[in-house]
């Protein structure tokens, strides 16, 4: 068996994945539109949305596509906007959390943060443009994709970022400032705020191919450990690693008192803790009966392995 | 010929969408979703949506289905759900629109603003969460949906709240301030700004019937007549009206240097303007051939000749 080479694997998707975001984020008057965006707001979505990241949620949904439909060595029109929809709905969560009376970050990914370059009432608007371009993508018009799958898309992804999902998470997190957390409160704020729209990219990409209920079990479970591994490894490195590094402040948890895997559990347990969730999330794909999911445990890989 | 009578009509349906909103903005588990939402960011989505409001939105919405589907004494599933989704969708954007970084308004329907009440990040994530519950609603889990009009019902929704439909139109009214606007200019952004949400209800609520062409693009222009009649009154009053009928603010489009119809074309012409616009309703309601377009009408009229 050859080895998976994922940077070769991921560069033929990020390519797919940047050409659309660049089609698609854009003033043009798009089908269904009867006016066309306002210039200097698509200026806004455009700077939050392609200055790079590492396009993890995309990715992810191609893989799961690509783990339940094999055959497909290109990616279908339906898992690219999937892929391009959850990253606009991360890029809008970013823009409205850098905010002043969010977490008032000026820095992010080594730029000046959207309200820092526009005006804090560009980025409000900018960040609500973006969630709503979401479910433009998963409903074009015509047949790109069937009414059944763009239902079922816009249904997955409207839980995974709504109040029971990532917006949710996040309102946790604002009220958990200062205070101690139970392991149990500190799962289920990273499960909303951060693994919510982690796994619904999973899950997105699996309906846009025909798993069996077996495999979608699976692979929600590999969704759910994954999710938490990202913020276990996120509030890890903001201890260890400095802020040219992670494109970010470093630190800031601790600065703003809130509380995380690292305050709670200590330095090495959390490590552990991390390599457990990477070996749930493991167990999970072999558990699927699928045959593709390399490109599947390979991201797992990279995100608790990686050093920003 | 019965005299048709709106308030009897309303009273009616407002009951209804009052209970769903009620029923459909809560912390409970809803299917699809694993976690429940925090109980402090629904108390605030539950703050700026269950206040009252015109809820002109849902009756556009509940009348436009009526029209099309006259045997239907009760609202279908479908048009209930597009309904509370478009008051959502209309809740989230004044939220945001108070907060300060946007108009800094601290009295909407005649309480504090919930930027007031709940603090600025709250506000934030309530109007977040808001937007992504409208597509929640309307892609429930079984069939009291259908998935073509499902997905149908996140298309329209989705463009009438973006980049090119009410995000759009606030960031050309926040662009605006202090400039000189054209008439056309003018009506773009009143068009993205509030038209596009209006226009999107009716046709919502159109799509869950089966209006034939013709009705379908009568409805369209009835919808882009009262939409825009709909601001220009909206202009008129904010210049003749007080704060406490208005229930907000009143006079704030000249103190904060807005251009607005009647600052373009002089009072009595806008007044004049508006019921030009009201006529043009009217007459595409005739034309649509549809039977039962009483409510339709009779909203326009109230759009029209309402005193706050």
């Amino acid at each position: 068996m050859l080895v998976f080479q994922l940077d070769s694997w991921s560069s033929k998707r990020l390519e797919q994945v940047e050409r659309a975001l660049e089609r698609w984020v854009t003033a043009d008057v798009s089908p269904g539109c009867v006016h066309a965006a306002p210039a200097a707001l698509v200026e806004a979505m455009r700077y939050a949305v392609l200055d790079g990241g590492k396009r993890l949620r995309p990715l992810l949904v191609l893989a799961a596509h690509e783990a339940v439909a094999p055959d497909s060595s290109l990616c279908a029109e339906a898992a690219l906007r999937a892929a391009c929809a959850v990253e606009l709905i991360h890029a809008y969560s970013l823009v409205h959390d850098d905010m002043p009376c969010m977490d008032n970050d000026v820095l992010r990914r080594g730029k000046p943060t959207v309200h820092v370059r526009f005006g804090e009432a560009s980025a409000l608007l900018a960040g609500d443009a973006l969630q709503a371009l979401a479910f433009e993508l998963l409903t074009p018009e015509g047949d790109a994709v069937q009414p059944l799958l763009q239902a079922r898309l816009c249904s997955l992804l409207a839980r995974a970022a709504g109040s029971a999902g990532m917006a949710g998470g996040q309102a946790i997190d604002l009220a958990s400032v200062g205070h101690t957390l139970t392991e149990a409160e500190l799962r289920e704020m990273h499960q909303l705020k951060t693994g919510a729209l982690l796994q619904g990219s999973v899950m997105m990409g699996a309906s846009c191919g025909t798993p069996d209920a077996r495999a979608l079990a699976a692979l929600q479970d590999y969704g759910a450990a994954m999710g938490l591994a990202f913020q276990v490894v996120d509030d890890i490195l903001d201890v260890i690693a400095d802020s040219s590094t992670l494109g970010k402040t470093a630190g800031k948890d601790a600065d703003n008192d809130k509380p995380t895997y690292v305050s709670l559990m200590g330095l090495a347990p959390s490590q552990a803790y991390a390599q457990d969730l990477l070996a749930q999330a493991h167990q999970a794909l072999q558990r699927s009966g699928l045959a593709n999911t390399r490109a599947l445990a390979a991201l797992a890989d990279m995100v608790v392995n990686r050093a920003h």
